[in-house]
């Protein structure tokens, strides 16, 4: 139980300074081609996701997202109470991780994020998204396989939604706390992490729609 | 067989919106550099078919492909009139695919597209590419291996035919919906497609060509 | 054997095709950033030559190259005549594999390259990747592990030589048949195969080095 | 033993040489884009330690990091005095890879950089890729695992932390001859190395909290 506290707090915040600070990186070098810096925040982020998911999956079942760790507790996987803790160690580990992230580029710990996202492309691609992610995520028979399934499906939802994917309540919180490349305004995060939610339920939906365990429901 | 209809008709949805999503990301954010934008596009898709083909292989082949599911009945893995069911729902799925990466992007559900793919040139490439993807896909001994051989094949050949490797019957349709970056003229539809088929029977002769079982032939 | 032989003409045929046709369409669509197009045909070659190693691998051993060919016949892992058989097939597959490229991109079958390649740095450059190539692809434990170890290796070293590691008799003498981005100078050509065929010897002076079964030696 | 010495020379030396060289023909190809040339770097850095942790992890455990070595002694896996020699094989093997990379690319085989790194936001960022450095290779089940998680950490970190992850003293002592993309100024070494041990302690301590044998500590 204590080393899956450890595994989710150290997983999200590692996860999200990987996200946020690859950004960064990726913005300051770019030279304003943000396709460029997207592709070097997409592998950043894509690899990272894949050796945490390998390494902290035997500990914790490297969740690092408040909609995998619900849904999780829905599939009668975790009791709903332990969902909401790990949901708080998400969403701690990934706000540190931005802080983190900051003070590796020298920037102050906190800036509040200006950057617009908001409107119905942008729920409809964080519905898609988050509904993927948890339907790949739960389908994948292994934590080997989930390791380079899920980081394939979210390297592929950061071009593919124009939201760029960010399919998780955690990270959508960490973000708004960065005035970088990968930041979100604050006043926009409500409307994600609803699309998120929604989308994780779609993603439960067509589990039990595909599951082989139908048989009998 | 229910899960097998479910898992044709979403695989082809979630591929189309994949190539035709990260086509219209890639090139907004590519500031007219259209190698970047395809260097994006590849990836997207190779992520994306990798994931789904380990997801739903399991459940009904992960063909996503009339041209596959064609050669599938020609070697006896399925019945004709399955295969022609399969390409049905793969032409719907593609279709619905594009639809749904147009609503994540904000344009509307359907637009001809007036990228204009056809000679010679084109139709050889066309031919190279689902040959070769046939015989990949045929060729490899699992599901696993498939999961990482096809969408390499096809990541390659991407880059390595002028026409940027459409492969797919049921793709090609719903690109023709599409005028954005991966679309095609629709009159440019059949010759695609007559090459495909052309390309399809080519990869079938080098599977029996190539095969072990060719002993008593 | 016949298998092999068709494995050995069509792997170097494919191979040859994917590296320069990649290069083609890189250039076309780079805009002038030579970087870039390295990267497109970087990750297009490596892709190709996974797929075919994992697919024709069980059939020939996947050569493709006739300096690999040389070294296994070295080892006594088949006959020094059938080694020039190889060859053979492999020099006649890459050039057959320059033609499919030019006529998948509309340029005349042949065009001798204006590429200059030569002086020591160059010739240095490809006594590493030859050696390299030599020692990791027989190092590999089996198929599976030789198909992304090989590609992973020649991906490298497109980067870290200066002369892009051709690595390859065959796809040398194939690309100075093609005026494009992959080209090299027919008058070149002489030097890199020395030099890689230098590189071959020192890559089995490595096997041998590293070797367990030296301890009888 | 024999076969170890030759392990971390060669892995170190390759290892080096595939770093700066990358560093080197991406910069000159880059056409001043910074982030295309990192991205080639990054991409050849990861292939290249792949490759050469599989390949000459079972002779060595693939080390090439005395940092690495060094926590290998503290968790009791080899004497410290052998942690030292492979030290100085880890430094004598990257600074020969460092004129290996100078001699392929017509540079005179040593420079001293001039490429400034110091201050607090380089050393955190030291500090947390050479922390999650040893915690992701110690945690790694098999050197098949390794061989593919320890680069994806790298790789990720190349982007994530600001001072693109040397997470290595002897590529950092490496880096300092070379007056390249990839150098570091000589009297910044210290700092990064300084660093890189307090990082590797730290990940040295993660390892132990995350442990299932802290049962009994």
């Amino acid at each position: 139980m204590r080393r899956a506290v450890v595994a989710e707090l150290l997983g999200s915040l590692l996860l999200s300074a990987a996200v946020i600070g690859s950004g960064i990186m990726a913005e300051r070098l770019a030279g304003g081609n943000a396709a460029i810096a997207l592709l070097a925040n997409t592998g950043a982020t894509v690899a990272a996701l894949a050796v945490l998911i390998a390494t902290l999956g035997p500990l914790s079942g490297a969740h690092f997202n408040p909609a995998v760790s619900f849904i999780a507790a829905l599939r009668g996987e975790l009791p709903m109470g332990r969902a909401a803790g790990f949901a708080l160690l998400q969403c701690s580990g990934c706000c540190l991780g931005a802080i983190l992230a900051h003070s590796m580029f020298d920037l102050s710990p906190v800036g509040l994020s200006t950057h617009v996202r908001t409107g119905g492309a942008q729920w409809i691609s964080e519905v898609v998204a988050t509904a993927g992610l948890v339907w790949v995520a739960f389908s994948a028979p292994s934590i080997a396989s989930a390791a380079w399934r899920v980081p394939a499906w979210i390297g592929a939802a950061y071009w593919f939604t124009a939201s760029t994917s960010f399919a998780n309540p955690a990270i959508t919180l960490a973000r708004s706390l960065s005035d970088t490349f990968s930041g979100i305004r604050p006043m926009d995060v409500p409307g994600f992490v609803a699309a998120q939610l929604i989308g994780a339920l779609l993603g439960y939906g067509l589990l039990r729609a595909l599951s082989p365990r139908r048989v009998h429901a």
